[in-house]
């Protein structure tokens, strides 16, 4: 269990793709989490018929969401609308449920778990919280018994991510609710953020919703599903008596989220079929496939995604600091995370995001590098 | 000068329209300021190519803004791109200046003008900031000498608005630069709104940018002057010291501004002539001048304002209460806000937005309603 207030350190991501646009070869990027493929039709539909609206449609949406994408989110979810609150991404959404849980004056300590997104970290530190993290399991998945441990009356909420990034774990059901029960009985709230909800190739993914609990706040986005991270459309699900501060925080912040970006994902959201989705699911199942392959041959230990769409990697004597992936981006060709950039836990590895149709040359780059080395 | 920590009360302009909505009869809506005016055309066609943009524009814009944005923005505004933070409307602009300045640990006040936006109480109250409201003159402009007399070191920044919402008072440059000196002379920020800077009737509005300060933030968004208040495009311009503070929180809540907004904001602010803000001054103009004759025929008192487009007028016997304003709605067909909503200074006002072209018709619905009274 370490300490993470200063943990901040979402600009790393950025130093790293600085420092592989100024390489002097080509480079293949595998650092960030943006989607490569094309968004649904609807999508641009939707924003198209937007922009030939009257007046009144480009002035302020509710605050708590445009009426037809929140009224859409809460039949599918099976949530009441009033619980839904639609945000400025997920970034906003894991925001506003945070700091609804330090406004519940109980505890000021959040539980993340170790390796962590850093944005989780980041968040504890602004609203003056501490962060601490609890080591996952030798196989990505969350430490049910270690968190429970960890969590005490100073615990203001754990936070998961589930399918996870970067280790790709997709929670299950039951571990869920032994973190719900346990933060329950520290009069704490349980933060899942399941923004990578849509990429579940387990087949085991279910959501938090699903356990109906009283203490619990579900976080998503359609910034992965539907290949919109730019947009900026999210939402929160509280339970019913943390809905009104956040409805309030969400307006003295933003006091909406924007209205064209709204109106395309409940356009794509109604219009989009299903195969859309499994047709994204099926090219990363393959980029996944030859990835692996690859790294087999680089002789390289990795882990499989059950979810999400990361690949942790780590590499004999080569651990996954930010001098090592320099190293690769100037000498194999290949940018990837440092595993210290989301903690201990996985410091040895480096992480590998597949938003790109060049991640079998990528892994053939790897495996030949470290052939030679 | 009354304390306003629990005032928070933007929701009662929501209350009016809800009356206004469930009303028994036509009702003309002055309560709101979203404009009714057409976007720019390069807005729509703005918005139009971003639809047909490549998987890569629809992924995360740069934290701070869209690049094209923001260095159109630096040009106009005369100052270093470095400086220039693109945010979720000016909403959000002014929560990050305002937690900047609870950030700088130089006191925990903020200086508010009476009557005031009630979203700047709403966001000190957030900020577990407290807010001390000073009245302004009679004529509407900010008090100065009552403002420097309030400043301690208890106060970390005062907050103004000009062109002024609800006064209609448009600040001159000596006002602000004097304010700006009683911040500094207290060690204080002075934050100054100018979201209705391109509705400007006095010919006197100078940004207070040009004072070229250290310790002023300037805030503004297109909202008002595009006609585009659900786009949720605004920006600050921190001085140097303060940016990179601004940059982390707005990362930490926001991650970036939605980019089909910042792009079709980006495309009309290259190609909107002056003629369109031009033809709206002038529609609003005709509209100040016919509401406020009818009003002389109603023998009310009212503003007439420099700048914004709101008229506040007060008629004998006849307070800005809420119950009163339920009155006009139901019984004179006219919809506006209680002066109460903006503090104690204007009271006895009610506030009546120009955002309606039915603006002559409610003025002679008034005339006819006191007639008869």
């Amino acid at each position: 269990m370490t300490d993470a207030d200063d943990a901040y350190d979402e600009p790393l991501f950025q130093r790293v793709i600085g420092y592989a646009v100024g390489a002097d070869r080509d480079v293949v990027d595998m650092v960030s989490g943006h989607p490569d493929w094309e968004p649904p039709a609807a999508l641009r539909e939707g924003l198209r018929a937007y922009a030939d609206g009257d007046p009144p449609d480009f002035q302020y949406p509710p605050s708590e969401g445009l009426r037809e994408l929140r009224a859409e989110i809460a039949a599918r979810r099976n949530v009441d609308e009033s619980r839904v609150v639609v945000t400025n991404g997920a970034g906003e959404a894991n925001y506003l449920a945070m700091a609804g849980a330090m406004e519940r004056d109980a505890g000021s300590e959040f539980l993340l778990t170790d390796p962590v997104y850093p944005y989780y970290p980041g968040k504890a530190d602004l609203l003056g919280a501490d962060a601490t993290r609890v080591p996952v399991r030798e196989d990505g998945h969350v430490d049910v018994e270690a968190m429970r441990a960890a969590a005490s009356e100073e615990t203001a909420a754990l936070v998961l991510n589930t399918p996870n990034n970067p280790t790709g774990a997709v929670y299950d059901r039951e571990s869920v609710a032994a973190l719900a029960d346990a933060a329950s009985e520290v009069d704490a709230l349980l933060v899942v953020d399941e923004v990578y909800d849509h990429f579940d190739f387990s087949g085991r993914f279910e959501s938090a919703l699903t356990l109906d609990r009283e203490n619990v706040v579900v976080t998503t986005a359609f910034s992965k599903s539907m290949g919109i991270t730019g947009l900026r459309v999210g939402y929160a699900v509280f339970p019913e008596d943390l809905v009104e501060e956040a409805l309030t925080r969400h307006m003295l912040v933003n006091v909406a989220t924007s209205r064209p970006a709204q109106a395309a994902v409940a356009t794509a959201l109604k219009e989009t079929p299903p195969t859309y989705y499994e047709s994204v699911r099926d090219t990363l199942r393959e980029r996944i496939s030859s990835f692996t392959d690859a790294l087999d041959d680089a002789d390289a230990a990795y882990t499989t995604p059950e979810g999400a769409f990361y690949v942790l990697a780590r590499f004999e004597d080569f651990p996954g600091t930010m001098g090592n992936v320099e190293r690769l981006i100037d000498e194999a060709g290949v940018a990837g995370m440092p595993g210290e950039a989301f903690g201990d836990a996985y410091d040895e590895w480096v992480r590998f995001s597949l938003c790109t149709d060049r991640a079998d040359e990528a892994a053939d780059r790897l495996a030949a590098y470290f052939e030679e080395r």
